[in-house]
């Protein structure tokens, strides 16, 4: 933090180059990571000064995507009063930029007058995308204030189960007859009062509506006027149907380069609009979300949320993990009596509980990413399973017999050295075994491959940990 | 595996509905993971029946992306065999698709001969997508193969550090003078011999070459023939450099819906175009390999790699593991007096280790995403600390109670019970201490914020946990 005396000074420090940025009316923009985090500062810093002019000023000069990632990094409080200052149809474009906790959060504090104005800026296709976020009785009230057929097809698009196509697919598509020839393509292009977003291709449908190829823009260009779309047009096409999983779709995306592609009802008409843009959002999104359900997070966890509200965050798992800690200990105070005959066993249990935990992780983290990206099927899992029992058990064998040498070398027992040895090895295999199996089960349960295994496999690995170490040593020393 | 004696039924059962579907020349093909799978179940087949001659026939009826994919998945030895069965132009297509551990393993097995053959049919950009794959001196030859001005380009953009724009963009750009009409550019795409993938937009250049500004292709259907190119560009372009960080570019397009961007050097000349494809590539390797980076595994380790290299592969982590689990039971050592005559207290200490790295690995979990997502900054960070802190010290006396109850209850010693609450809240605080400045000091030294934050953390709240229940244990109960 600044100190008061210094913040004058500073602040006009700081406010010469972020102006002069923000007022260079440069052609080439190059965005760079410092810029933002000038005009993050020069906001905050308005912010905080209660200077509402001023940060309307700013606002102004920043587009709805540039606010949203301000949005996304102030804390919760100087997050509230920039919101407040947004004018409506800003505020609509700001949200669809959002990060989904921020913007649940921003949802909560807008009263319902307020938040039905900022929907009513909002197209279908952007409706949808933030339906989710939204309190229901105000999402129908939005709805209800839309067009007829725009209302049809948001209804029947937010039915679609989060994670599908159906969810994740627009409404705006260009569309020509495959009777047309080459010039009436060029003036439908021409005359659409608006082009959706990312068109690259056109769709071309039959006479029953139905798709049957599409004419990328750039072959719009490329042909001879008077060609008929129906002899131009590509066949084979690559699209969706809304009930596909949408992650199997970025994989196509990627898999054929894909900017934007039809999805079609079971009769092959076609119902929406993917785009590389949504795809790569929902992509991303699950991706670093992954990280987060492996520690048992919520997706729309906020960094800069209500401290007691993460404090509740955190509950479940923790819950779990002090539970299944409390048990995995239940296994040492079986051996109690063990322990007081050599203490030494209690300051070694935990090595081999951690080293099990390590190697476990490791596998795990190596199988959420092949079932990310189909790498992993029924046909080939004998095959993993071999192979990371195999690597554990050279693994085990080798430096569980350095970790049983330090035992012996420390304690002078070269029987000890042994145990440890032995509870290493087995404990490594029993890391890869659950380390492959918990993500698998909960991929076949369709649920998140990552969700909580790292709180199941400490557990395993620990509760395993000191059983084989304890039970061991029990067996042979006393 | 399949029984020997029931393969030949199940191989005509599995054939049929495949080969069905391979022959269906369906106008709308939906990608589904059930038709990746009958495909690589076939294929697999067919490469453990040595059926030849049936793979080719298989193997031409894939386009070059769903090959890389099936080569993606199949073990090793099998992998190997299709490779072999390639012919040479379609193996370099092939190429670029596989993962790298992949790719790597095979460009490992072919010869030289052959691998020069295969880069032959790629083009510039084409190359410089694998260049860190390939051995150097075969790469050389492959460079001084090409024509000279390919040649030039390819020196230059390999020598861009990976992670950069310039290591991610490539050469072929469709550009316009300023002063040519719309006519002259619609033109210009017309004639060109071979459109570049994914272009929805021109390049628009001054007569020094620089870059002045865009024209998306649907722009030159909508603007009248003659209209000026300098009268109806976009001025307003987002540019990047090629030192520029590819995540930073990552970000900026999905900010601004971009599908490519071009590239210009400190005059502002056209160096080349940065496309969504590669980007979206770049930005899902970076976020897979964040999870092994965590565990301390590299990006490259192969699922289905040879067995020893794969026990190689955890060694550097492993031993880090070992080495600071040893470490942290140092302190136990320390006091094993403590424990002999407090048994119980080897029961409970693992509870305050394990609740610690369960709370630093969720803080270090937010922390990670918010680095990703340029959330946090140097202005915010005194914030975070406080909230996590803050959480940490509400959940440590929440549950630090709770778990102390236990202690008292188990073991009848109400002081046991507080040294337990009283270790496991510091165990909390000092846990997301850690879990927020590990990750921030990675980032600070540019390195990967989630590498290793694993071990590091665990090593931290295990020793800690260990230090400060045994501790305090000493202090109040011995």
């Amino acid at each position: 933090m600044t100190q008061p005396d210094e913040r004058p000074k500073k602040l006009a420090e700081r406010l010469a180059p972020v102006l002069a940025q923000l007022q260079r009316q440069s052609v080439v923009e190059t965005v760079t990571h410092r810029q933002q985090q000038n005009r993050s500062d020069l906001i905050e810093n308005l912010v905080h000064r209660q200077q509402s002019a001023a940060l309307v000023r700013e606002l102004n000069k920043l587009n709805k995507a540039d606010i949203g990632h301000l949005l996304n990094m102030l804390p919760a409080d100087k997050r509230h009063t920039v919101w407040q200052e947004l004018p409506n149809p800003v505020a609509a474009g700001v949200l669809l930029e959002l990060n989904d906790s921020v913007a649940e959060d921003l949802i909560e504090l807008t009263d319902e007058t307020r938040l039905l104005a900022i929907l009513e800026s909002l197209d279908s296709d952007e409706l949808t995308e933030i339906d989710d976020l939204i309190p229901n009785h105000v999402l129908r009230q939005a709805i209800n204030a839309l067009e007829a057929n725009e209302r049809h097809w948001v209804t029947q698009t937010i039915a679609y189960p989060e994670g599908t196509v159906g969810d994740n697919m627009s409404r705006d598509s260009l569309t020509v007859d495959e009777g047309c020839s080459i010039h009436e393509a060029i003036e439908r292009v021409r005359s659409a009062p608006e082009l959706p977003p990312q068109t690259d291709k056109l769709f071309v449908t039959n006479r029953h509506h139905q798709l049957v190829g599409i004419v990328p823009l750039i072959d719009l260009m490329r042909h001879p006027d008077h060609t008929l779309i129906r002899d131009c047009m590509d066949k084979d096409v690559v699209s969706f149907s809304p009930d596909d999983d949408a992650e199997d779709a970025g994989q196509a995306f990627e898999r054929y380069d894909l900017i934007s592609a039809p999805v079609v009802d079971e009769h092959r008409r076609l119902v929406g609009r993917l785009r590389v843009e949504t795809i790569m959002d929902y992509l991303r999104e699950v991706a670093e979300n992954q990280a987060l359900a492996k520690e048992g997070l919520k997706a729309d966890t906020d960094l800069f949320g209500p401290i007691l509200e993460g404090a509740r965050e955190r509950w479940p798992w923790l819950v779990i993990n002090l539970f299944t800690a409390f048990l995995a200990t239940r296994f040492i105070s079986v051996f109690e009596g063990t322990i007081q005959q050599l203490v030494a066993l209690a300051t070694l249990m935990p090595i081999v509980a951690s080293v099990g935990g390590n190697t476990g992780n490791q596998t795990a983290a190596l199988v959420i990413r092949g079932l990310a990206m189909e790498q992993i099927q029924t046909g080939n899992l004998g095959y993993i399973y071999r192979k990371e029992l195999t690597i554990s058990l050279v693994n085990g064998i080798l430096w569980g017999t350095l970790l049983g040498l330090a035992a012996w070398l420390l304690y002078n027992s070269m029987l000890l050295g042994m145990v440890m040895m032995a509870a290493v090895t087995l404990n490594l295999l029993l890391a890869a075994l659950i380390g492959i199996s918990v993500p698998i089960l909960l991929d076949k349960l369709h649920k998140d491959p990552a969700m909580g295994s790292s709180v199941v496999l400490t557990f395993a690995t620990d509760s395993m940990g000191f059983f084989l170490f304890l039970g061991l040593a029990t067996l042979i020393l006393v």
